[in-house]
């Protein structure tokens, strides 16, 4: 067996790294000093009782012999995806066209594996790692960046675009906060057709839209003809750690050739996975059903990340994001990434993440999140003051 | 994008959907006869008390504020791993080198897009169809097939192979129920070794050999330099539908350049995969854990499969396999696969899985499983007398 030899020029987990290493050494330096995490985009609150019951209820199920049940089926749960067809997509689509997952970034490593290689990708820039790290693991052809400055709402300039294949977007977008609108969705979708390209589209902060922007990709008329939506319960739900997620591979979706899609993701998920976990997927159904108290765990993180964006507009920070999505994303100011993040560690005792990391265009920026118990963020608030 | 060409090539899930076709067609000629199926190798017996206890724990810890928990490691918890680390492999590997996933048929499929695409991959023959769909899915260069036949212990003559880079290999075997012995897999690892070869070994029926067979490759000197193993919680402790497995990569694992290979996979799994659910790995630490009563689990299956195959030999069928795992393969003694499928369907309500669809050298067997609640597998025994 030989190396792929895209490993070689493969960067290190850097990002990560870097920050893990910087913290430590302040850490040392500063033993007694509490450090306050603003950094990673992790669920804190814990899961709705709702959501409890029935991981609870399940689990003891499986232990007696009416209630045990083997494999199910590799694209999951018949009640889950009738749920989410009528929930999220008010029955738009067919259960047949719902895929369920462990979550975005693992489908999104398998539509990688299934798309990417020998392809062509379109990324936007700044955005997720994960990305376009998959997309080199996993051989693709060429990965084509699409530069995203606050000048155009963090949404690429489309007519600098050549010819490409796949392209991966995520709106809200993570790191920049920014929800595409209907228009500049509207431009996506035109121009996948027009260049016969297949959007990946990661919904899997949609939830926290809170203007007018679409939560999903198929508010626009077409893009069922061109898109695959990615989407989660980590966010939604909390389900970080519980692991589901779902993709919506739409029947009028088809190749340059007109076949279809559908068929072919349905062929390729049953024999690579073999389905989500029964006891999370229930948990995945009772989580829809209660809307009520998912909205009240997004409003929360919602009103941390007002607290934190007020408070740096206060110090004079250009900021933006944060309306519809928990992350909030700092203008340095002409400082570099990483001296704003040391700042932050050193003068305020907050771990933030550099935006460099996220792209060359995420230079000059570092990323906060909402992310966090109120306790915590109103600490980092009096830090911030 | 453009429709990958191996997909025109690859036969539909044949061998289910004709399984099922001719059962469905049985059902409506006899609305009222009541068919016992032995042709899933899918889990029956309910999960362990002590299996469900900490599943419910976990579930409940996960809606309070001190015992939430969010993103874990993508490669999985460090008690899980060292508990694998310590009963399974006796401390042989440390944590670093074992992985946590969603079972082996996912983690076969993660493998096979990272080392398979481009690759020349041998498979057994016959052997689980899910290797060679994958392969095929996932851009092989080639598929080399190694005709396993009874002569040889349904092990391959690994004379007659030529060069490969990969080399797929289940043992316990499904379908043909054969451990290859320690003086086979010590052959095998020397081929590896000679044509440079990565040996990904499917170790997912170990925990059912009885006999003296290995029930991992690591017995075999010199092994971990040249494979991987993957397990899974399937079988070992009726995770089949809660999804539990792992996979080590040995530090002592290199490329044929030299580097090793245990980093690149530790990068590939923490980009493309976002680790298993929490409740689920705690479930498997506390399976793990109850040692007795998985044996107690293990045994059940194996005395079906025992029932099964005294009553078949006494028929005068020439059975193989069902000593070191609960599949029986059975020679159709000059009929065709679908024959004997047809006739035991027929004239006995049986439902069994015809050898042919596991591979050329399949035709002419068929195969049954020892999963099943005793009743069953009794009421199967009386039909076959």
């Amino acid at each position: 067996m030989k190396r792929k030899p895209q490993l070689e020029l493969l960067k290190k987990n850097y990002l990560f790294v870097e920050v893990a290493a910087r913290v430590e050494a302040y850490r040392k330096r500063h033993p007694n000093k509490e450090l306050i995490s603003l950094s990673v985009g992790d669920t804190t609150e814990p899961l709705l009782q709702t959501v409890t019951d029935e991981l609870v209820r399940k689990s003891q199920a499986l232990g007696t012999k009416e209630g045990y049940q083997g494999y199910g089926l590799e694209e999951g749960a018949i009640d889950l995806r009738e749920k989410i067809a009528a929930s999220v997509y008010k029955n738009h689509f067919s259960k047949e066209e719902i895929f369920i997952s462990d979550g975005a970034i693992c489908d999104l490593g398998r539509l990688t594996a299934f798309f990417g290689s020998g392809s062509r990708i379109a990324i936007q820039d700044p955005s997720y790692p994960g990305y376009s790290d998959a997309a080199k693991l996993l051989d693709a052809k060429e990965i084509v960046y699409l530069p995203c400055h606050r000048e155009g709402h963090f949404f690429p300039d489309l007519r600098l675009v050549k010819e490409v294949d796949l392209i991966f977007f995520c709106s809200p977008n993570n790191p920049t906060g920014y929800a595409a609108t209907f228009d500049e969705l509207q431009k996506l979708v035109a121009f996948a057709k027009k260049s016969k390209a297949l959007i990946l589209f990661d919904a899997a902060y949609a939830h926290f839209i809170q203007g007018r922007a679409p939560r999903s990709i198929y508010e626009i008329p077409g893009s069922e003809e061109v898109a695959i939506e990615v989407h989660s319960f980590s966010k939604l739900a909390g389900f970080t750690g519980v692991r589901l997620g779902w993709t919506v591979v739409p029947k009028a979706l088809k190749y340059e050739g007109g076949e279809p899609i559908n068929p072919d993701w349905k062929r390729f998920i049953t024999t690579i996975y073999n389905g989500t976990s029964s006891i999370v997927q229930a948990g995945g159904v009772a989580a829809l059903s209660d809307e009520e108290g998912s909205q009240k765990v997004i409003k929360h993180y919602m009103e941390n990340t007002k607290l934190l964006k007020e408070t740096l507009e206060k110090k004079g920070y250009p900021v933006y994001g944060g309306v519809d999505a928990p992350y909030l994303w700092l203008d340095c100011g002409g400082q570099d990434s990483w001296e704003l993040f040391d700042e932050f560690l050193e003068k305020k005792g907050l771990i933030t993440m550099p935006g460099v990391g996220f792209g060359k265009n995420g230079a000059g920026f570092i990323r906060l999140t909402g992310f966090g118990n109120r306790t915590t963020i109103l600490k980092a608030v009096e830090r911030l003051r």
